[in-house]
């Protein structure tokens, strides 16, 4: 299929990844991570964020996700998010049938909670018939393209601080929210009090694999029967660790992230002065949300693959990869240009 | 680490499986198995198992297992199975977790369950105080290295459906019985009447990716949701898909599973007459059992990486892989027989 | 304690209800509802509600409605509901916990969905990603006082119905909806094609127990199993039965629900023409809410128990039960003056 | 229906409880727990299980046991019990569904558990593919209506703890224990280390209601929430308190508990001498296990209300209740003796 806009996982792996997993194929390997990459590869995180950080791998995000919550909450407890989060919107249920918890969700303009937004669910402490508020979860960049700053952040962590819960970030995308701010993962997460993080890789070229790090050491209880029961156990883990260390170390992290958030500036640049297309949210990752013309983005669509967001408001998303071109961009906008005629 | 004895899990990736990864790699792909290559392996899978077989691609074993107890059961069934079953003893209970059913075990002598063994559990119809026994799972080959004789699973087949109940095969190691019956999958399963089937490539030379084969379309209902909320839809899912295109057309499936077997078979011949070993089980797939002097054991493993099974009398496993050499197996029976002396 | 306004469940047994007890109170019965008792009584509620009712008796109301939804929905799916409703703010996630399913909530001026609110929750069917819309529930009468006409609680089922979905009633106070409405059970809910009700009766005099009816047979699926497991299942259930026998065959439900309705008009009237109270939503049932300055409510609650609904905005809820008194009124209404001076 | 021997819940409610919940039947009380009927009998639980003790009221018998395993076990824990304990055959899948759990069962001799019983399964520890043991459930009398001795619970107790497990007796039928033990409640469980206790009184005179008994404050953890969330919170609750306090205060659950197992023993002594009887289990408590001629417990049946306990071979159980008489027993064994002709 040609290159689209429609995820950054429709694009493959990067070259540095597929080395690692070929040479990492040597030899046996204890399973289920036990393994001298994994080992390695923990320090390596530990390198990133923090020396009390404890990274537990596994396959993806929703895994990494459900994970997280598992780590911060009961069955009676409540994760307070935005209402476009990902784990409310597109994980089919998974935190609820899983952890048997409740999501209390929160409207936001642009994806972003605010502590005021997350107060407004803060309530009913101590009420043995409410589900009692246990986690703020944030995603960093946000399902919507737009970013957290580190003060907004440290006030979430605060405010959750204040009241006894857990800070999750949901980083599926961490690594552009941390090119964008320049700064590191550290200083985004565990310098700020972040309890737990969602790290992922396969939206920024690993083929396949997530992690969760713990940061809040008082977090980390028995994990591991956690996550074996969920089936997030890998046996040949050995094959994710290895692309890790080649995501990290390779500064391939930062590449890639760079990258595709700079061919969303490109195409934003682009089509920002467009009369008929009107820009969502600050672009400030890799992707682009606009409202255009009902019939302009369905013939579009006829050239390129992207997926309309929100369809009765003529909402589309638009979102760059590691392998997106100069090219890809110029095409893409010259198409959009001769629909609009 | 040096290759040892402890799990087919512990090689790394045939040759055939990287390469069909790399040639993957290419352009972009509709994510979560909206892709041409699910789409070509689906058909793959119904050439090796029949028109009717739907395939979902999963994670691991575990995640397989489960998403196949899921297809058969709701949380107030049972699951007849040997005491010895891999969804019993190595799943942490992640069947009870996330199906909520029971598991009605029973003791074998080899691992296998009869229709006699398994009618001991087929009682309380009816009755509200009782889980239903709703399905029988069984493992081709076994946990201890043994195998099915096609009768024997047709007896089963029969027996659960006599009961409408359904037969569920954990396959991890489904190659290895194949080849050592000298019969087609189809002709071990979906010819029998077998419901749905975990069918696994990891242990025999494939980096990450199993399935479920559900061959009983009855039970094809709603799976893509309870997989996606069992964390076990894989986004980048065109990876694995390509792994099994590899595995069932270039016929890795069955010289990976022919080796391990042979191998196993070269080992118990150079061990079944030494007097101080004891074998425990028949050597039908790729695995080897046998009860050793306790110092002699404890010794070996200096020497070698493997697992005691049941430590209490000094049984232990010996497992051998698609990668396991005739110089290996030569090697460790000198080591062994050093360390008898 | 004093009478007050507290809940209908702060007021004790009608004495009907516990002379049925005590008449039920004779010889031996067979357990868990396999006793005449039992049998007699789902015979009436086939005469009140139709003859493919079908009722389980379970303990409390929480029961009713998480054994309600287990009926209609597996993990995978959703319930819409008005975001007022006691299954989201009162039942501490026992849905999420006990079915796996999410709730999705709508917010709504007066505790009442319709068909335009609950729309915009209905989409993403067939999308895995989604939890998938599969039943509305709806309470009747709210928890907010007020009441759904026939014509609106046909268009809900009809709403639903035209997307495969089901309708639920949370009836905990279904009789005093009847009442107001001067219409039978069976008019307000079979005759409308509801699909499954939680029929209460602790709130309206009973002492303990409430009932799962189901009204389309299709939903009625080895829910006795599904009873069990959530450990609903009463051993000496004619004890339930007895109780709605006397609350339905001599006419206490009406009595009764009659009454509290017309206590909380008669409140109503004294107090709606008083400058600083603000009545918050039509008076249909039992309950009042009214907005008050806050040191006149919080001086109330020293005279008579009442809950505050929304401490932020001073917003009380009064609550008729079929004890209260119109002296009890009179009496409330003059304090209440006196703490308004 | 005439009084048989099927169970002692199908005996009705002791005068004193119906008593007890007429004259709780006045004026308003808090719903939920917060009155003044609950608050006294909390204190009067801690009169008799010692000052630390905490006692949650819940509806039955399940959900005692469902609770007490709740606030033991976390799902990747295990409890091990005797293969004929209620919470595994008699709670269709219960602590599964609801804990999501795993039971680890051991056959007995006599309804028993043994330290070398138990020991059976108290391995793989710290291994995440195992469940891991994390409590010991021992039925006080059993369900095979024989007895623990003190010593006997003590050294289950302290095999428990020198695992850091726990120690949960299910105590549907404690009265009948302690009496014919001889010693108080306190003896029985606080004395020894018992950390928590599901304390019935329906199978005893009790309408309806059961408690858990939380001994060891360490498992006093937001139990009000789980209570909540598995739909065992009684509104009116004061009317489960009231009967324990009648149970309690007047002697009752003495009374009754001595009158059924002398009734048990007038039983077995008309019968224990009969040829064609074979009784199966020491009489300690209140019931009466007996191997019969097929026929003979076929025709009895017909006279007579009992449950066969193990069809294939012949073995019914015989139950006395607070309310069989001594007359009752002599006409049954005549019943029996004409069938034996």
């Amino acid at each position: 299929m040609k290159r689209g806009f429609g995820s950054d996982n429709h694009s493959g792996i990067s070259p540095e990844i597929l080395e690692a997993i070929a040479n990492a194929n040597v030899d046996h390997a204890l399973a289920y991570g036990d393994d001298e990459y994994c080992s390695r590869v923990g320090d390596l995180f530990r390198s990133f964020f923090g020396s009390q950080a404890q990274v537990y791998f596994v396959f993806n995000g929703t895994g990494a996700n459900v994970l997280s919550i598992d780590a911060m909450c009961r069955s009676h407890h409540a994760v307070v998010c935005a209402e476009s989060a990902h784990i409310n919107v597109d994980e089919c249920g998974a935190p609820q049938r899983i952890v048997g918890c409740k999501l209390l969700t929160v409207p936001t303009p642009d994806g972003k909670l605010t502590p005021e937004l997350a107060k407004t669910q803060l309530h009913g402490f101590g009420f043995e018939h409410h589900s009692q508020p246990h986690a703020i979860s944030i995603t960093q960049s946000t399902e919507l393209g737009t970013l957290y700053t580190i003060e907004e952040i440290k006030a979430l962590v605060d405010l959750a601080h204040s009241y006894k819960m857990y800070l999750h970030i949901d980083g599926a995308r961490l690594a552009n929210a941390a090119v964008a701010l320049g700064c590191s993962f550290k200083e985004m997460t565990t310098d700020l009090g972040v309890d737990i993080l969602s790290f992922g890789g396969t939206k920024n070229g690993m083929m396949m694999g997530e992690s969760v790090v713990v940061l809040n050491p008082a977090l980390d209880v028995e994990l591991k029967y956690r996550r074996k029961q969920m089936s997030q156990l890998c046996s040949k883990m050995r094959f994710i660790a290895a692309q890790y260390e080649a995501y990290l170390t390779t500064g391939l992290w930062r590449r890639n992230a760079e990258h595709s958030n700079r061919m969303a500036q490109m195409l934003y640049n682009a089509i920002k002065d467009i009369p008929q297309v009107e820009v969502q949210y600050p672009v400030q990752a890799n992707s682009v949300f606009v409202k255009l013309p009902h019939d302009v983005w369905t013939g579009l669509q006829q050239d390129y693959f992207f997926y309309d967001w929100d369809e009765a408001n003529d909402v589309v998303r638009w979102m760059c990869s590691f392998d997106t071109t100069e090219q890809d961009i110029q095409d893409f906008v010259a198409a959009l240009l001769r629909r609009l005629k």
